[in-house]
């Protein structure tokens, strides 16, 4: 197959491409942005380019006018390379939608991990749900072309090559597909690559290319919290990670909880600003994956996404209002599989999206993601997963039921909304140290660079270390002793963790964020606790508690005992799983079995609400004390 | 539900319509045309209107920019109705392509039938595949509203009343229907009525109105014929047929068969051209047919189509250059379920279109559709059909087996490149007596006006009486005799059928209108015996033979025989059933059964190619003569 070299202007960017990818495919893997709205169907007309220079065949399309063909204007996605190529893209065709100006926070850099930082640790996976089914597939076919004794038709002919390797149910294709596909068949000598999604039970002919392509396929999985989104990048073809970013949700300019979004969503233009906020860091941590690992954004064909059932509804742009009104009913919680375009996503413009289906208003596809991957559904015992994060979640069960409920946490066991915080990546303090003399904090941060922050799992140290250092007391106040460590600052006393002589400027912790602190790890205790009462358990007897959260590597399971984050139990018992959302949407787009079982999952779970248990406030009232107002329920703590 | 008025300009049409419906919608039933290539999905941008005065509600959409939310622009698809409102609709916003002028053959005037002149005869019909169950059903819903013991999410909650109702397999929806669900449902006090459609064996759920709109649910059974195009309006809830309309497919002016189409589809924009000069005629007298029965076009939720592979090729925008190079292979055989608007026709934008499934490049759903609905697939005696048009089929076969050629007849007995010729609709001479004295013509009209023309069976009546009353001879020669009625024209010997002081001009059969008739009856006749020969048969031994086509009301078996159009059987085996391939399409339309049946059929019929036959053009040949070269095969013939 012939190679063309296709020049970009204004961008003045090239790439080299096989004949007969589109002008779209190719300023795709240039990285030229150029809009598309209906995933090159050729039915929105918006990625119209004219072709300075060179050779290229197209699809007739009413969208062009006889003035715009001769002014060769062309539209960049059902027109295919036959020569080197010169293309203007006008300004109309350029993704016209920015972020409006404000939305990023200046307190929230982009600062991004190398991607082994932050894998997700292994959690124990079933061999059954991980049999090798991706979301979306790549087939080579050699397909031997009609003979007077053979006159199957073109559709027909590539059908059966696809059927002859694996019959795939419910075969079916789009018009535009189908519109190109005798020129493309006869032009690439019958040698092609399909890529078949799983789309809503049947299976979707996504995408044909000439020549074998079936080497490059990569899928993302993708889980948007309320704070902080992450994004994987995965080999559909080894399974393996190759990467993975995260960055915080621009959203937050907007409020940092989901019920300040859903109010932003219903002023004029919010439910957009919203949705364009959360696509485009993603966009942007994805564009940075995969030129990170020189991967051309046409190989990446579908995406899994996990989140809460706002951040679902903000992401496809459907107005979640209803979420928070009486009685608390989502509009979806399982959305089809739509192109990933559609939600504005940009990966191959005809690459589909799959989200993970929810439970309920405030349980969602990241509750179910994580007990998926961390297999507490198949527990013969009682266990529960604890997703801490800004809208906390836990579920409770074994493989008989699953109960869960949401305990609204904040950000700050994210690193936001607290004076030195980020996020758990290069250059967060991730551990901590406090000499009782000297007060001085040993620490160590992700990277081993110089620290620019401390992230969750630095604060559940920081706070442990600051009551056995006497720092702190127990209700959360800073002694003010006879130490440079301690001052006063502009409300109230503060600790400095890194003086800015060591850090460039001082990481410090204040009495307000230790109160932002406590209110989070108070919510998630209380909340577990009043979920293990109202089945009439006890936590001594549970055999596994799961902690999920993008804290960082690890956790140190003593010390969050220490604070009262988590209840007193035999350490063996508590497994620390990191993001689990992001594990079960990477098995989901990995494999079927695990698509099926979320479902399955995500029926089972019974949604309890809080807020209508009377205990609840009670029982968070008296959390927020460290460990506990209630020592009895800390013995080793106490014994410590 | 209120109701409000809404205004368009420049066109100043006003409609009363529902609150809820969509600008959109609203202006179909107006009968106003906006631009909208999409479907309604919110995704192509094309239906930007300006709401001048009134109250809307919209979803946000990336393709409005803030500077024409400002200027009160909308996206009709996604706009709302929520008072009086009055909308301007831009330049730009129009349906801005026009058919080529000249397109329009002026020969071919629009003259239409009154609905029952071309009801198709009938045909026995099984009750099996004749269940009802048409490709859009509508289900009027009172859906119970979520509280706080049933918080299923809201579109659960739509499908689990529409299980309910029936269990539709595989139930599936776009992101369109699911961002308006909430606020619809809520508006609608949850009284909804949805239209669900089978689309690639799931069911889609098309659309969702507020209220009980159920009672009115339309589609349209299509017939594309090379010369001829007709559209049947059926009601989807009686199964009646409200309205049938023909005319001429303005595609003949590049051309009369579908070799100089496919030809004409190779040119630059030649493809786009085809395209739009059907999709133009049928979009006519689609309107006329639902304005003549006051339908709401937004209430067309669906569309079946019948016709020979190359014109389903040009309808689908697809090239059909493959038709007509070795080894003959079309690019798709069975087309997948569209939107109807995918393909630019107009009924409810997001309406589904559905194609029957045709066998190879000459043989096509609509020879399938004639199966279908004559019941030739289940007969236990071999039998025949005949479909006479300007791309003949014969089908021959039974219960066991169905083998298939094509005849390329010529439009001649559609009335179409004959001197007097028209199709059958009101004045034209359907049936024709000659006084074998004064040569003068007794004839009758269909509508029994005045004459215009000359259709099909007028023809076939018309050289039977010549041939009778002497005029002329076996080979198709006029008898210069003694007679005003026999003239010397242009072109040779001429005879006058009705003079023009009767009918405002001559009405004339020509010498080489003879000859095209006659060219065309001997296609028909030598594809007919070659393929019976093919399977050493013999006609005498066929049990039945269908004819179908274009003719009109009856069609004169005895003449047609006299001619040697078909063959010399006992009478009683011969049965006109009209337009069978519109019949078989209107049965699909309505059930489902009759749906796979045709997918069995079209599996089933073996094509036969004639062209490599050598039998063929000798048969050919000696068919070239009245009745035939071969007295022997018309007995009946030589006895009269």
């Amino acid at each position: 197959m012939k190679k063309f070299k296709v020049t970009f202007y204004p961008d003045k960017k090239s790439v080299e491409v096989d004949e007969e990818k589109t002008i779209l495919s190719a300023a795709i893997s240039a990285g030229v942005h150029i809009d598309s709205v209906c995933g090159g169907d050729g039915v929105c007309g918006r990625c119209k380019v004219i072709v300075r220079r060179g050779e290229v065949s197209t699809q007739p399309s009413g969208l062009i006018t006889n003035e715009e063909r001769k002014k060769n204007i062309y539209l960049a996605c059902i027109t295919t390379i036959h020569g080197d190529l010169e293309i203007e893209i006008p300004a109309s065709s350029r993704a016209h939608f920015e972020v409006p100006s404000g939305v990023l926070n200046k307190g929230l850099e982009e600062v991004y991990a190398p991607s082994e930082e932050i894998e997700p640790l292994s959690v124990a996976v079933d061999e059954e749900i991980f049999s090798h089914s991706p979301l979306a597939t790549k087939l080579y076919l050699e397909i031997p072309p009609p003979e007077l004794d053979d006159k199957v038709s073109d559709l027909d002919r590539l059908y059966r090559a696809i059927k002859s390797k694996k019959n795939f149910p419910l075969l079916q294709t789009g018009l535009t597909n189908i519109r190109g596909l005798s020129e493309l068949l006869r032009r690439s000598n019958w040698k092609v690559t399909v890529t078949l999604g799983k789309r809503n039970d049947a299976t979707e002919l996504v995408l044909i290319e000439p020549q074998d392509t079936s080497a490059k396929n990569f899928g993302l999985a993708i889980d948007i919290g309320t704070t902080t989104v992450s994004v994987q990048l995965v080999d559909l073809i080894s399974d393996r990670i190759i990467g993975t970013r995260l960055t915080y949700n621009k959203q937050a300019s907007f409020g940092s909880d989901v019920i300040s979004r859903i109010i932003h969503a219903q002023k004029d233009n919010g439910l957009e600003e919203l949705h364009l906020a959360v696509t485009e860091c993603l966009n942007q941590i994805i564009e940075e994956l995969i030129s990170e690992h020189n991967i051309d954004l046409n190989d990446v064909t579908c995406v899994l996404c996990a989140g809460n059932t706002t951040m679902i509804h903000l992401l496809l742009r459907i107005d979640p209002s209803y979420i928070r009104r009486q009685p608390y009913v989502p509009t979806a919680n399982l959305p089809p599989t739509i192109r990933a375009s559609e939600a504005g996503i940009r990966i191959n413009p005809r690459g589909l999206l799959s989200c993970v289906p929810g439970v309920a208003s405030y349980v969602g596809g990241d509750a179910v993601a994580g007990v998926l991957s961390c297999g507490l559904y198949k527990e013969e015992d009682l266990g529960i997963l604890i997703d801490i994060g800004t809208n906390g979640e836990i579920v409770l069960g074994n493989k008989e039921f699953l109960v869960a409920c949401a305990a609204s946490a904040g950000p700050a066991f994210e690193g936001s909304g607290v004076s030195s915080g980020m996020r758990a990546t290069s250059g967060a303090i991730q551990s901590v140290k406090i000499d009782p003399k000297t007060l001085r904090a040993s620490f160590n941060t992700i990277g081993n660079v110089k620290p620019s922050g401390i992230c969750g799992s630095g604060y559940i140290d920081l706070l442990a270390e600051m009551l056995r250092s006497g720092v702190m007391d127990k209700s959360g106040k800073i002694n003010a002793g006879n130490s440079s460590r301690i001052r006063k600052g502009a409300s109230g006393l503060e600790f400095i963790v890194v003086p800015k002589e060591e850090a460039g400027e001082d990481i410090l912790i204040t009495e307000a964020d230790i109160d932002n602190l406590k209110r989070a790890k108070a919510a998630i205790y209380s909340a577990t606790s009043v979920l293990v009462k109202y089945i009439n358990f006890d936590f001594l007897r549970v055999s596994k508690i799961f902690i999920a959260g993008g804290f960082g590597n690890f956790l140190n399971l003593e010390n969050a005992i220490f604070i009262g984050l988590l209840p007193d139990i035999e350490r063996e018992k508590l497994i620390f799983v990191g993001n689990s959302s992001l594990a079960g949407g990477r098995l989901m787009l990995l494999s079927s079995a695990a698509m099926k079982r979320a479902r399955e999952i995500a029926r089972k779970i019974t949604y309890f609400e809080l807020s209508v248990e009377p205990r609840y406030m009670e029982e968070y009232m008296a959390a927020l004390f460290f460990p506990h107002t209630d020592f009895k329920l800390f013995p080793s703590v106490k014994a410590g």
